[in-house]
């Protein structure tokens, strides 16, 4: 195993941002099936070429940086629900944790040149797309 | 939508590294179902706290960072078969994308310390680990 002083550092590029009616936290659902709005997935020109095989219909997971997310907290009161028992955030879905990498699956519904509209994407106008991945069963190994 | 220009850095923080039998891209199974070893999740102190509700039996998403990857890949053969089309990396699970992000859905088989043991984890040994999240179908809003 190496030593932790030979890692580099972990530099995430944005790839695209998201376009979204969503301009508050107060007003964003917690969970993607509640209601969450239409939005665009807007991608930069140079990674464009990686998306060509995307068509509206597709199912699609999107990995978003949730750069309004506090990234000290390692204990929340799921849903927000201070009722409830504390829980480690790694057991839950909380945008706050030490690195606050939104996973949403969504469903392109067009695409647009650069933009790509989705439905139930649950995330703040303005957050960072940083990765795009094909929903892939653990049963089906084709992709 | 914010500018770009008002962007802060994306900067991940290592949360863990991951300890497997894999030391080459050679022997790494291309997806978790083909004979993928068991593994260790060996977690940094400081996050212990944000583990604390994860138990041996959880299944869970492991995030990770693809060090080895290349980066300035676009487009890859299907499984690195040349007799199939190029299609563009985010349609696929290719380790080589822009950000290198790996997705993982394993599960924890026992817990000492800080160290997770998790069978189905097809990463390369130092693999620096970077978010856990919980499995949730889209049907499911708890935790």
């Amino acid at each position: 195993m190496r030593k932790k002083g030979e890692m580099k550092p972990i530099d995430v590029k944005l790839i695209g941002t998201v376009e979204s009616p969503l301009i508050d936290l107060e007003s964003a659902p917690r969970q993607a099936d509640e209601d969450a709005p239409e939005a665009w997935l807007v991608f930069e020109p140079e990674i464009l070429e990686g998306l060509r095989s995307i068509r509206p219909g597709d199912r699609v997971i999107v990995l978003t940086w949730l750069d309004r997310a506090r990234r000290d907290v390692l204990s929340v009161h799921p849903r927000g629900d201070t009722s409830r028992a504390l829980e480690g955030v790694f057991s839950t879905r909380s945008p706050h944790r030490p690195n606050p990498i939104g996973l949403h699956e969504v469903e392109i519904t067009a695409v647009d040149g650069r933009r790509f509209r989705v439905k139930h994407l649950e995330v703040l106008d303005g957050t960072p797309i940083i990765d795009v991945k094909p929903i892939l069963s653990a049963n089906v190994s084709e992709r």
